[in-house]
């Protein structure tokens, strides 16, 4: 027996309750009008995931709760497995309803709520604990866990199939971070040969603060074996065929619903399986959507970039075109007195090559005021540093109000490699609403710009950004390798420090050279306050400076 | 029978384990020689609390067991319970170690894991399972328990008693937020009193990051009644004698402890019992020690603030002052061609009467250069607000420049009615490491600062400052008025919406003007983005922006 569901792979927004409500009404309309008998929506679909304290305020959970049963009164004999918050007066629930025939049919309460990483769920939900339902849809007897559920080797799919589910339905809010995907697909279609049926995944997609969901929804026969896959980094509505096989001692499942067991049309609309993505490719999509969506959810139609001609703003003036389209970010040039000639011809062929707006604005008046204004307080000093931080704020300053003028959000440019160390200014080029590449390791940055000239099939990127060495140009011939190892030494204990939770003493032990990992680890733990006040961006390892790491800034430890 | 015991209310360094062990050992050495039979150190004593994302890291934990074996060989017949992380190799559990005779005699697990507000303890921690034990202190059973334990009904204490225990001892990582104090006494009381024993409650003291402990250990008698406390925000080794009331049935504790049962001396080392705090009283030496605790357990000796003769920078000078000392404390005046004359006269008296270096910087130079740099850009505009951050970010410059060059630390003087709406700029005068009254609502600035001068005796805060209308001073004639309402209007609607979780329509239902509030509640909800930016300080009510407030930036609900 086959039965035709739909895997809604929407992009909500947090706390948009009307609009993601309108979201599940139309994607319904389509799965209905595909004749589906399931359609399967995201983990919290009606709030966006994840919601943190608004949860905590009562009117949003009611709020929440009347969309819930205005869509529950909209549905007919498809049935619906919506991701809802549910409550019992006091404790609330990370929840799945069953909508169909116009009303709420059941309600599962997911059992396992991760606690580490980026998630919080043990602050608002109590874990499920009531006894599994199966759903009977059409007769076939339908299992239903949420995200973290099916991670869980004893969770409660294992008593699904035990208790007689032919098909399992998992709902989800898993955000992405490199070849996060592959490891999901791996995972399930391991469950699914297991336990021997057939499992969809349903995930949501888009960009919300930090996190980018990837989406990449899919469906895996009883075998493991793939059935249909939706495109990663995009909305879809996969619909899939499942062939069924009846277990030996079919279930009668206490709960009956649907009503479209009509034999499926031959103009099947079922989609072909999309390709999946990997490495740098998927890393690169993930920037352009978390990018395009923080701005879009937020309301900014344009951005602003400080083109040096480094490395770091190329490729986030790369991103944004990608993402909100050439005519919508500017560019601004802001030599000083130490800024080198191939800075400002790099931005501008860079500019030019994009098509985007760029202006040059020289910082040296401002620079020159404050060394003014400074001087008695320095008299008979030699400020060294103090000068270089001052020409990072005066560019900071330009960028933001430029921003405060025209609403163009600031994007920030630097990366993670510098961030962890703290080789940027506060206040200065760390400025701006979003930091694009700020989970990427320097070298990862370099990979990133040599594929978009790949990808392009020409030199977007003029060569001489990728070639020349990194410099700050805050001071005559700077360059990053005076005060930074290279980064071929760096950004593997960076990666292990940061990424891996190991010390310094476990760096040594793992055979890098003891001064230079005690220098680096310092730097990383003092930068901390400044970290703290640097802008979101975009997540795509396994630990990004942000939520993912919430180490103490006044920390002793060493 | 009489029990001589002692609460070690220390003020230890979240990760500086060798100087937290070398606290433990100084205050047990004292209570060996007080005679005491027992001393009790607060939660996770020797990482100090809370250690957040250092517990991931696998040699921390090993660094702090080495340390805890450490403090358990030198220990003798007095009977330590000292707060330590406790792991099985997989999992980490937030314990009590009872050391005595040279080595670790027992491991009591926390049960209640608070994952609320400000904590995360369901990240790192397993709650305990094990069967509860007594301990015997020179014959009598003593039960043990962790923090959030006894404040859940039927926590830990109730089996205690019930299997005989005669006195208890709570260990605490309590972080201060208005009365909270008497909030603990209240409780603690209560329970002794239904239990019938006596309870010793220690929690530790000072600041990390946005918390400060207030200490304000104590015990009570089995009826409840106080028999002493320790004073709060300061370090304290409180040495009380309580006497033991032999419950009916004596049970022989399994671990059997104690060689101290010599009858206690006449030359009594027991304190008197220390006053309680209250109110604004309580609130400002909170302020204090946050502000000294973070800049001294972070290097740094000196602060720099911005003085603009409003009553923000007003009351965090004199906070400074306290905290530091006058002769750490620089004060900047940084007028423009808007400031009026009293501006400069108030803060002049201020640094005056509190004895503070202050210096003038006008912003004029870097202004007008910054004016003359976007002309080009703004041409045919009339930028109003954008000239307005412009200045307020020139001041930031100079802030953050005399930073830089001397290592004082910028401390950021914006009040929690500012940082609700976002009436402050971003880069501007939010700059800085430490906000010290992020936390207060304009009104209770207000309070603090009329607190000063009474407690001064005399006008330490030129009263004009108290009396004038409050203005940012960016434009002519400028009055707070014109773009907020009232603080009187202002403040409650946004202790309801931030601090209560109530809805726009919540306080709109309560009684207060539905556009007022529509507007007032917007005004919080766009600002999370330059919050998020912001500076950590004290946090001093029950939810402070920072981690106890996690909204989304992306935020669709209205």
């Amino acid at each position: 027996m086959n039965l035709r569901l739909a895997l809604a792979q929407l992009n909500p927004t947090v706390g948009a309750i009307g609009a993601n409500l309108q979201q599940l009404k139309d994607a319904y309309h389509s799965a209905e009008q595909a004749q589906c008998s399931i359609i399967a929506f995201g983990e919290l679909s009606i709030t966006g995931y994840p919601p943190e304290d608004l949860l905590l305020k009562p009117r949003f959970i009611a709020d929440q709760r009347a969309a819930l049963l205005e869509f529950a009164a909209s549905t007919t004999s498809c049935v619906a497995v919506v991701g809802v918050v549910d409550s019992d007066g006091e404790r609330l629930f990370n929840a799945a309803a069953v909508c169909a025939d116009g009303r709420v049919q059941h309600i599962y309460r997911k059992r396992s709520l991760p606690n580490y990483s980026v998630f919080d769920e043990k602050r608002y939900f109590t874990p499920g604990t009531e006894p599994l339902q199966l759903i009977g849809v059409n007769g076939i007897p339908v299992g239903i866990s949420i995200c973290e559920d099916i991670w869980v080797d004893d969770g409660p799919h294992v008593d699904l199939v035990a208790s007689g589910a032919e098909i399992l339905v998992s709902i989800n809010g898993s955000p992405y971070h490199l070849d996060k995907d592959a490891e999901r697909e791996a995972l399930i279609a391991d469950r699914a040969s297991q336990l021997g049926i057939p499992i969809c995944y349903v995930n949501q997609v888009g960009g919300q603060d930090e996190l980018v969901f990837d989406g990449g929804s899919f469906v895996v026969d009883h075998s493991g074996e793939l059935l249909g896959r939706a495109p990663l980094f995009t909305e879809s509505l996969l619909i899939t065929d499942v062939e069924i096989q009846h277990r030996e001692s079919r279930v009668e499942p206490s709960i009956s619903l649907g009503g479209n067991a009509a034999p499926i049309h031959a103009d099947n609309p079922v989609l072909p399986i999309a390709e999946s993505m990997s490495g740098d490719d998927e890393l690169y999509e993930a920037l352009v959507l978390g990018t395009r969506d923080y701005c879009r959810k937020n309301g900014f139609s344009d951005v602003v970039i400080g083109l040096s001609g480094g490395i770091d703003s190329t490729l986030v003036a790369c991103v944004a075109v990608d993402a909100l389209g050439a005519d919508h970010v500017h560019g601004v040039a802001m030599p000083s007195r130490y800024s080198s000639d191939h800075s400002l011809t790099d931005a501008e062929a860079l500019a030019n090559n994009l098509g985007v707006d760029m202006r040059t604005i020289s910082i040296e008046p401002a620079f020159a005021a404050y060394m003014e204004m400074l001087d008695p307080s320095f008299a008979g000093r030699q400020p060294g540093l103090t000068w270089e931080n001052v020409q990072s704020r005066c560019r900071g300053q330009i960028l933001m109000a430029l921003s405060n003028e025209f609403g163009w959000m600031v994007l920030t440019t630097g990366n993670k490699s510098e961030a962890a160390v703290g080789y940027f200014t506060i206040y200065g080029d760390s400025v701006g609403g979003y930091a694009v590449i700020k989970d990427l390791l320097k070298l990862k940055v370099y990979d990133l710009c040599r594929l978009v000239n790949e990808r392009a099939g020409k030199e977007v990127i003029p060569n001489n950004v990728i070639v020349k060495p990194p410099s700050a140009e805050l001071r005559p011939d700077q360059r990053d390798d005076q005060s930074l190892p290279p980064y071929e030494v760096l950004d593997p204990i960076l990666s292990l420090y940061v990424e891996h939770d190991r010390t310094a003493q476990d760096i040594i032990d793992a055979g890098h050279d003891p001064e230079m990992v005690s220098r680096i680890t310092r730097l990383v733990d003092i930068a901390e306050y400044k970290r703290r006040q640097s802008p979101p961006g975009v997540r795509v390892t396994q630990k990004a400076f942000g939520k993912d790491r919430r180490v103490p800034i006044t920390n002793g430890y060493r």
